[in-house]
């Protein structure tokens, strides 16, 4: 249980259309786009990537989880462009599996991180954090 | 671990001020009344109550975490009334605890519930639910 407790899950909505009509013809999601560049860039080992159909966080897609067991804070972001922010979620997720809690300090998390997160859950079994605007 | 999996986990944020300045001195915040008026009125066994200092949904507060175990959907609400909504809160909380996978159908929810979602996670270890938009 722990090795499975452990691992990152990072949650991509594949739905999401950053404002375009959900009904619209033509091309790839920019969810699905996202989903597309993340596959196989996140670190090696203990980063999983994959797909829902929707967060519920339409207005603010293309939006994601990032969670990481029964001891790590989960973060959600929205407003992630696929185009142009690929480079600093790897680098953010790759800060957040090196945590034991998932809090990377504040200044040493990319700016569309400190930015454009939805919210944030504690952990299953935790009390508050000493950080607790972060 | 089954039986600590399947509690249902209502996290409310302490700190929202609903709009008002975090800095303002004064009646005790809106996020912690909300807490204080479901403290002892959900439902007996399986429900566990608990604060938190920020879920950094700051736009949205009073703001509110429902989770339930390793089968669960999370669910993130936001503009939550501590003079008007607690009813329908525990309304939705029980229907809720009363589902294996967290997933309450939709007209089953309390309006609050419909309108004030601002996020849902999928379970750990999930596949994509056929109602996607819910």
């Amino acid at each position: 249980m722990a090795e499975v407790d452990a691992l990152v899950t990072v949650t991509v909505c594949t739905t999401c259309r950053a404002g375009a009509p959900t009904d619209a013809e033509g091309p790839r999601p920019p969810g699905a786009r996202l989903h597309d560049a993340l596959s196989g860039a996140l670190p090696d080992g203990g980063v999983r990537l994959r797909t829902v159909e929707c967060l519920s966080a339409c207005s603010r897609g293309c939006s994601m989880v990032i969670e990481g067991g029964a001891q790590r804070w989960t973060y959600i972001y929205g407003d992630m462009d696929p185009d142009t922010h690929v480079p600093a979620i790897i680098e953010g997720v790759s800060a957040y599996a090196a945590t034991a809690d998932g809090v990377v300090p504040w200044r040493e998390r990319p700016e569309i991180f400190r930015k454009q997160s939805i919210a944030r859950i504690p952990p299953p079994q935790s009390t508050p954090p000493k950080e607790a605007a972060e």
